[in-house]
């Protein structure tokens, strides 16, 4: 997401030989698949904040690993909303860092998560898609102004209406799986944080990030970090760690803190913060810790805010506290943004 | 709406000639007369995007039509509203634009659809109406940045306020159609569409524009729009029918899709991305279709987002698919942006 | 607040001399004791829009008259968020303004307010008082492309987010003070109100600004104004007086108004918009007066809209009402800005 941050007119990112030398400037037809495939990967790379496609490849493999539906889910919704740039003739740059194919990767896991599979669920979670595209766009230019990132925005957003939609539509059946609509209500602690809770938790943390409850899922994600850079797999891991322990300490229940729902925003906040816009300094440093504990925080408050809705909070936590600690940087000068070269 | 993006200091729209003549640059309290006269019918067309007093004047007739109350609630809404901005002195030519009308007209609707009228009911109508002169200044000044416009936006923002604030105040008794507060919750499939279906539910579709469950208020309607522009009375039916098929296809209730409940919203998108911002071509016409589609699904969301506080969805899904896709478009080099001349 | 629209490049206050005489430039820990006791109470003055602070010392007297726990909470919160600012090397003549301290004042009674003290309380209060700090940078560089000021924003948001929050966590118990999570439903009169009903209700206005439902803590707040600028105590009257009018005439129960619900919000957009950022006239007055009845009116909304969360409504209707007129301003040309000088 290096790029995110440039303007309509002046992309910030030059079109580049691919890292997997994919991208081959040509126009054969089996070339332009090529170079296709490649933005697809990188847009699933994207999701952890890495324009890489091997780490696209490790996540994909990842989510495969766990469930074949969300896999080819995967697959097909980066493919829809990459398309749908490619058709509406974005600028190339964009496209190949695979920034318009992302928030589809997610919005086709998110849909299937919560819909019984189809044909009209496939057509809608298509359209879902191409409606990242869009949005992504729409904030891009409306984020612009103050050169922050989209982040994971467009797929919040999208996959809130998109879901909540389905109450009106008869043919459109929810799996279940969806939180009960509610009125939110005291908390008492239930059930006791183990070490076995504690290494779960860690690596469910990373997996949750695209919505896999699985450790091993986590493992091939950790992996697939690390071929694209050793600080963003290390923020990825204490992110998850810090998270897990501020929902410990506060006494959230263990089955949220094992499932990792306390650590995939905090994961994403701390890459980041921790790897993508600021040079790693004391202060730098101790600003993310900070935006990490708070991604926390705003993770039960939004998971409650929504449960008379009966939606999941999704990465909506770490979109807003990530706005925030950006927007509020340049106020504080202890701070450094990194310049992308 | 076509002057909706120029900034508070620059406005896009010379002072004109009204297109029914009654405007005449002078100062007689007769020619005044006539020239608020003027703008307040062309408030009332531009609930339609349409700046011109003859489709005004047909909206109005197709309103006393259905109900003499929502008809005196029109002039007195957007006469307020406009009023209000001839007092605070705002630039001329929005004002005779029409701009500072039209969304007084639909609040007044709204407020007198949902409360008893009573004294304090028809004052309190015209504190709303007056206050979306406010909102609208403030959105034009805010939204100025991207150049794009307040929509019915300032409408939407007003009526949720002063309905919901009748949950506090004794003296104020809704009448009864606003939506019961609940959960959302699973749809089903219910009732047969059927061609009466059809035909009714394209015309309630424009009728509900301005919350007018009728039929023949809609060919009122679409009788204005021809004369004020073939092409937006077009997209007016397009939108309407293409938002009626989402609906039946999506499976959702016959009644609704009957009385135009996902129809007015779609009916507004259509006219505004097929008629009013792009020049029409291949892309433009495939963009506005994707925009017409999502409407009907962001109807859905946010009449289900709205459950909990029993309020309904009003224009809102226009407003911010609307805004979506024209911040949206710079993006895609196929689209032109009509100037507006 | 009078800096709150300065861009962080660029502050609009110069560092000053207190009118205290607290701030002495200089470098010895007792002289930069001072300065930061001087900060604070200068950020407990600007809850009310004064950057004095001797009104800041009066406003604490009079909470710590109310309550001794909400005065040790007023100085800590403001403590923590003024030392958050410090620490993160904010431009300095802000930080003497008060500017990041007022925000940490409200949420920590607000905190304590809802939530039984205990360590993990108090701690979790010093993490949302550091927080505002960055909500208030954020705001600060979000607002300042309009020239508006961050108001109260920052206390509602992190608030709202730290309250919901203990709906997942365990180990914070709620005091029971917080509304019951409910859906919204009609209102009846409920109650006379009689002329203790006016004169407790006018005073309580003010001290709710604090959230202290106490008539005494009102007078001494009065005072605290009265030192700070004689056209904002007056304000602050009016303003809770019309605040009380229009609950009155609306038929809100009368153990509301008595308990000044519906007036501090007015009182606080009457100081904004009566002595703050507009030259005082006949248009400007009518101008505050409209803005303060609709204060009330979407306080009503307010509240009614948090109902289905159990949250309370906080400062969010002055924030809300008085960025609209804020931004609405420039269009209405009788309106003259303040310039600060």
């Amino acid at each position: 997401m290096k790029s995110g941050n440039s303007r309509a007119t002046r992309p910030a990112i030059p079109a580049q030989i691919s890292s997997t030398g994919l991208v081959i400037e040509g126009t054969s037809s089996g070339q332009l698949l090529l170079g296709f495939l490649d933005s697809v990967l990188r847009g699933i790379g994207q999701v952890m904040l890495q324009g890489n496609s091997y780490a696209g490849l490790l996540f994909l493999i990842g989510i495969f690993y766990n469930s074949m539906l969300f896999g080819w889910a995967v697959l097909l919704g980066t493919a829809a909303s990459t398309a749908t740039a490619v058709l509406l003739d974005v600028n190339r740059s964009h496209v190949q860092a695979g920034l318009f194919g992302f928030n589809g990767a997610l919005v086709a896991i998110a849909l299937l998560y919560f819909l019984e599979p189809s044909i009209l669920a496939w057509g809608y979670v298509v359209l879902a898609a191409a409606c990242t595209t869009v949005v992504m766009a729409a904030l891009l230019h409306l984020l612009g102004a103050w050169k922050i990132p989209a982040l994971t925005a467009p797929f919040v957003f999208t996959t809130l209406c998109f879901v909540l939609a389905t109450a009106r539509f008869g043919r459109l059946h929810s799996t279940g799986v969806l939180p009960t609509a509610g009125l939110p209500k005291a908390a008492t602690v239930e059930g006791i944080v183990t070490a076995s809770t504690v290494v779960e938790g860690l690596l469910t943390g990373l997996a949750q990030v695209f919505f896999q409850g699985n450790a091993i899922t986590g493992i091939f994600f950790a992996v697939g970090l690390l071929i694209s850079s050793r600080v963003a797999c290390v923020a990825a891991f204490l992110g998850s760690f810090v998270g897990l322990l501020v929902a410990w300490g506060m006494g959230a229940a263990e089955p949220a803190i094992r499932a990792g729902a306390f650590g995939f925003n905090s994961v994403l906040t701390a890459i980041a913060l921790g790897s993508e816009f600021f040079v790693l300094n004391g202060a730098s440093a101790a600003y993310g810790t900070v935006a990490v504990v708070t991604t926390a925080v705003v993770f039960a408050a939004m998971s409650a805010a929504l449960e008379p809705l009966g939606m999941p909070a999704l990465t909506s936590p770490f979109v807003l506290v990530v706005w925030l600690f950006l927007l509020a940087s340049p106020f504080f000068q202890r701070l450094r943004a990194r310049t992308n070269t």
